[in-house]
């Protein structure tokens, strides 16, 4: 254990806290709840949100920005979205601090908001209230909104990127003619999110329905994406939500139809968070740390000098710097430590702490035979290749790490869905193995809700493929026509 | 006056809060002081975000996120920086609401922060306070930190991005060993914005120093770029701090020296923000609309169809669909406005009153003939030119109205320096025509105030290339060695 990592079977929820902080991802800030989002990890987030930016273009959406305060009475218009979201938040209630008699500052009493300020937490009221200006016929629709913001949720237990007071995120907001639209859009929302964590992360993800009591308050149906830790606890990725019309009768959004008719809009709305970070460590990594798939990865290649003299760093300098040259040519993020202050063993762990996919190593003896070395994240292997092939070698290696990470992911995965015919069995499972437990339900909040109270496990996801297939409810035995997903999750 | 627009002759105020709104770029929100940027003007900057994030990844800094909310207590370490920053702001002091009786919702008393969070107006404190446990030695320096983020400063008197309570920006935030280091980086980032105003938005600025009495709250020299409006007024358009040890004391970071002493670091602080689309619009727009540079255009090129007949549209589209497709690879960025829902003149005019930077038009005639149209719309010139040189025409075209609109705003500025030698002529340049003053000043911070009272005109900067010469400020008469740059600004 060089890393002085705990490792996860020891005790996995200190793992993970462990290697956020060791690999420099994020921290704690002074401030309850709020992280700071370091360099590396930063890095690793403007990957993730450049390639779902691309992919939200491609598929006609614009960006645009929407204030960070919200007033308290907007939350009142939408009944089931106050209840979900204006409860526990920032609330922002005075403009102006002053200095008290002892020189110490205080709030300025005199400077009272006549109606208090809520940060947002999601953007649905604001964006309605908007939308109510920008949308006057048919001709306005589809709206296609997406905004990247930061969020806040007062949190009462935080952990890093997995649950914290702030995060970023973006969040899409999209106005349609009718019912029909409305609902592909949040489908097809659905479809790229998933597209995005299995190729682009190699997070392997089940699409789902999630029930009606764990909907986004405030929709009529909340499209999920579900990955399975590998502690065998579920994590929510992503959601899209088919909003009906709620936020336009709400916020009084009408359209003039080409027959001049008035009709309400119909809505969606979509995010992915921060959230994200945590669901691509927790399914890679290992003991020796981060395990980064190559299109994530800040720095796919790092390339490590060995030298014990100037001249040998010299002669292993130019071999470096003609490689660093060609990989780049070639699309490869490539990075040559040539620090002096830290010896090679030291770079070795540190890059395999911070997951990069592949290291080449390059000594005096390389340099005299034309060779390097390569060594790959995923499965700790290495090899000597000759140096006129590296390139070639490289390019096809971090194709090969990519379908690797996703592969071992989907295996894991396959062998943690079990499906049970009792409550025993389900709690049995639940208990010995963790994972996805497939069983039926009759359907019913109480049943859900009891399942819930004596094992903590909740329905993940109604999944999009579930075949017609009669059963019996593990719990109440009453009629059921197909499967849910049940698991423990973060 | 096709676009209803009110012209600058008129109400040069009144005409750019018109063009904010008429060109789709922002509007006010029902939150006070916030606005919402809208989808075109939010792709604007965008691009403006995307080439300063380029420059700055350029010269060695990296993104990182710090929280949105600072402890009250932090703003109380650095002394100048709470009277500049604490007083108007938003104060979050409860993190929860109730319904109360008459099932209105309300804050809860019992759910009072300990300590205030005040909602950011910039970020040193809380970036400092982290800084304690990231530097410990000379090996941890410099440390190039830069964040994009929004920030709310609680403005009485609010106008779409030159003044908003919420705004978004970035600040880069750096630490170093030495002085020099630190006011090299300072000097450095100015430079950047120069070279980004001028070159990117075409926007002309002076480099120069802010007096004491200008300079950023904490900080003992402001760097700031200063842009000339085309109404006579200045804009600062970006400011780099060079920030001493005031926040290294303040919380208290050192570092071990390559000797082993503990010392304080060097700091800095530069920040540029979404009031630069403020400076752009006012830079080279007209009584017709929104002129875009060409580097920030989100669309460079638009081609509109004039057809009557389904068959004209069939054959026009395809000539349009296939110099799209040769612009395109050539990477200019065009779009094709097939809509049918609107005539070409309505698009005519909506794509002069956006700015776009070159319009062609194919008519049936011009399939025939093997021609098109292209109108520039700085120039708001047009010419009939041969198809097969479309594309070649079109990149010189958007280099040359690069260029000119630079070239044009030069000129204006240089048209609006006037050097004055008494402060009857001061007063009077400043009536009669506004523009920069350039005139010889005490060096006091009274002086500074009676010339603001008394003229409203505010030093902007003392230029970085001022040269040496004697003369007697205007006010006083006393000895003074360079000119300095007056003028009423935003």
């Amino acid at each position: 254990m060089a890393k002085n990592l705990t490792t996860r079977s020891e005790d996995y929820s200190k793992w993970y806290n462990e290697l956020v902080i060791k690999a420099d991802l994020a921290e704690n800030s002074g401030v309850r709840g709020c992280m700071v989002i370091k360099p590396y990890g930063f890095a690793i987030w403007e990957r993730m949100q450049a390639e779902l930016d691309r992919m939200f273009k491609e598929t006609g959406h614009q960006n645009a920005y929407f204030p960070l305060f919200i007033p308290k009475s907007y939350f009142s218009k939408e009944a089931s979205h106050v209840d979900g979201f204006a409860k526990e938040c920032a609330v922002v209630t005075h403009y102006r601090l002053k200095n008290d008699e002892n020189g110490g500052i205080v709030v300025d009493e005199d400077a009272k908001l006549e109606e208090e300020l809520i940060v947002r937490p999601t953007s649905e009221t604001i964006i309605w209230d908007t939308y109510r200006k920008w949308i006057q016929s048919y001709r306005d629709l589809p709206l296609l909104i997406n905004q990247w913001a930061n969020v806040v949720r007062w949190e009462m237990r935080t952990r890093l990127f997995l649950r914290t007071a702030e995060f970023l995120w973006q969040e899409g907001h999209t106005a349609h003619a009718t019912e029909k639209e409305a609902l592909a859009e949040a489908e097809q929302m659905i479809n790229v999110y998933a597209d995005f964590a299995e190729n682009f992360m190699a997070v392997p993800v089940i699409k789902g329905f999630k029930t009606e009591s764990e909907r986004f308050a405030g929709a009529l149906e909340t499209y999920c994406i579900e990955a399975l830790m590998q502690d065998g606890k579920a994590l929510q990725a992503g959601t899209s939500h088919f909003l009906g019309q709620n936020f336009a009768k709400a916020f009084d959004v009408k359209f003039a139809t080409k027959e001049g008719k008035q009709e309400h809009v119909w809505a969606t709305s979509w995010g992915v968070s921060t959230r994200l970070m945590g669901a691509l460590i927790m399914t890679h990594s290992d003991d020796n740390g981060l395990v980064l798939p190559p299109n994530l990865a800040p720095d796919q290649v790092v390339i490590v000098p060995i030298y014990r003299s100037d001249e040998q760093f010299e002669a292993v300098s130019e071999v470096a710097k003609r490689l660093v040259t060609e990989l780049r040519s070639k699309g490869v993020r490539v990075k040559f430590d040539n620090r002096d202050t830290h010896k090679p063993g030291w770079k070795f762990n540190e890059y395999e702490l911070k997951g990069v996919p592949v290291r080449i190593a390059i000594g005096p003896k390389d340099v005299e035979k034309g060779t390097v070395e390569i060594a790959r994240r995923d499965t700790l292997s290495k090899e000597f290749i000759d140096m006129s092939s590296v390139s070639e070698k490289v390019i096809a290696l971090l194709d090969e790490i990519q379908t690797n990470l996703y592969t071992k992911a989907s295996n894991f995965r396959k062998e943690n869905i079990t499906s049970v015919e009792s409550y025993d069995e389900f709690k049995k499972v639940l208990e010995d193995k963790g994972g996805f437990i497939s069983a039926h339900w009759d359907g019913t909040p109480e049943t859900e809700e009891r399942i819930k109270k004596e094992t903590k496990a909740t329905i993940r996801c109604i999944p999009l493929d579930a075949v017609e297939e009669l059963g019996a409810c593990v719990v109440t035995g009453k009629p059921s026509q197909k499967r849910v997903l049940f698991a423990k999750a973060y």
